[in-house]
C-alpha cells in the first residue's frame, strides 16, 4: 500500500475481530517496522512480543479491567520500553517507542489488519501494565506502555475520530499564518 | 512510494542538501500526513509551522547554538505541541507528536527528500526551542519541540544507524522467546 494512502487510512479500531490468525510472517513484518523507527541517540529502547497463543492473549486479557469491549482480536502485539536516557539526564524513550507504534499501525494498515494504540488504559494508576508484563515475563528495566490488538476487523470503519482542518493547525512561515 | 519500503528508507540525513525549493504542495502534503497521526483522546494537541522563507529560516538557524553542521535544507518543518492533558492528569503531548514526527518523515522519504529528527539539540537547557518560538510568532501555551529540515540530499546516504539484531528486541508470546 502506498505510504500516503496508509498513514490516510490508518484509524483506532475497537473491534470485534475476525478469528482468522494473523501469520508469523505478518506478526515479523510489522515488528521489523516498528523497529525500523529511529530513536533518540540511537539508543533502541523499544522492545516487543507479539502474542498469537490464545491462552497467552487470554491471559493478558484477563489482567485489563475494565475489559476492553469488542476486542477479541487473535494477535496482539505488546510495547516494551527501557527508560534509560540518550545522554545525560535526557531520556527519549516515549519519542522512541511512540515512533515505533506510529509505524507498526501503518504496517497494520497496509497488511489489511485493524488496531488500536491502547496505552492509556493500562498505565493509569492501577498499573495494568505490570500484569501483562508478569504474564510475558518481562525483567525488572523494562516497562510495558502499550498493547495493540493485530486481525481482521469484522465490520466496516465507522466512528473513526474527527480533526480540526488543516488551517487551524499548520501555517507557512509565522504562527497561523496561511498566506504566503 | 510503498509503505514498508518508505519505513526501511527512512533514515536521518544530517545535510548537505540541495538548493532547490520544496514546492508548498509538497509541504502541504508533508504536514497533512503528521496531522493525520492519531492522539491520546483524540486532543490533537500538536501543530506544525512549515518555512520556506529563506530569511526566516536564516533567523531559525542563527538561534542554534553550535549550528548544525551543513543543515542548509531550503525548507524547514517546526513542530508545536500544546501540553494538554487528555483526562485527568494524563499527557500525552510527547506520543502526539511523536507519531506525528514519524508520518512526517516517511512522507518525506516517500517524496524524496530528506531530513533528520533535531529535538533534544533544540530543546536542551539553553532552550534553543524558546528562540525559535519567539521568530515564528508563536504564543503561550505552545512549545516548540522538533526542527525537521526537508530537502533534497547532496550526496548519497551514509553513517545509517546500525541496530541491533531483530531477535534482540522481539520476541513471541513471552520476553526472550524467539521459538514458537
Amino acid at each position: 500500500m502506498d505510504t500516503f494512502d496508509a498513514i490516510e487510512a490508518r484509524h483506532s479500531y475497537r473491534g470485534p475481530y475476525l478469528p482468522d490468525p494473523v501469520p508469523r510472517e505478518d506478526l515479523t513484518r510489522i515488528m521489523e517496522a516498528g523497529l525500523a523507527a529511529p530513536s533518540g541517540c540511537n539508543k533502541q529502547t523499544t522492545s516487543l512480543v507479539a502474542v498469537d497463543d490464545p491462552q497467552v492473549l487470554a491471559r493478558l486479557r484477563a489482567t485489563i479491567n475494565p475489559p476492553l469491549k469488542r476486542e477479541n482480536a487473535p494477535a496482539a502485539i505488546c510495547v516494551l520500553t527501557k527508560r534509560v536516557n540518550a545522554y545525560r539526564d535526557k531520556c527519549f524513550a516515549v519519542q522512541d517507542y511512540s515512533a515505533a507504534i506510529e509505524n507498526m499501525l501503518l504496517a497494520i494498515t497496509a497488511l489489511g489488519y485493524a488496531s488500536c494504540w491502547y496505552e492509556g488504559h493500562i498505565t493509569d494508576d492501577d498499573r495494568i501494565c505490570d500484569k501483562m508484563s508478569a504474564v510475558l515475563g518481562v525483567p525488572e528495566g523494562y516497562d510495558l506502555v502499550c498493547y495493540l490488538p493485530v486481525g481482521r476487523p469484522d465490520r466496516a470503519v465507522r466512528g473513526v475520530a474527527k480533526k480540526l482542518p488543516l488551517e487551524q493547525r499548520s501555517w507557512f512561515n509565522a504562527f497561523g499564518r496561511t498566506e504566503a
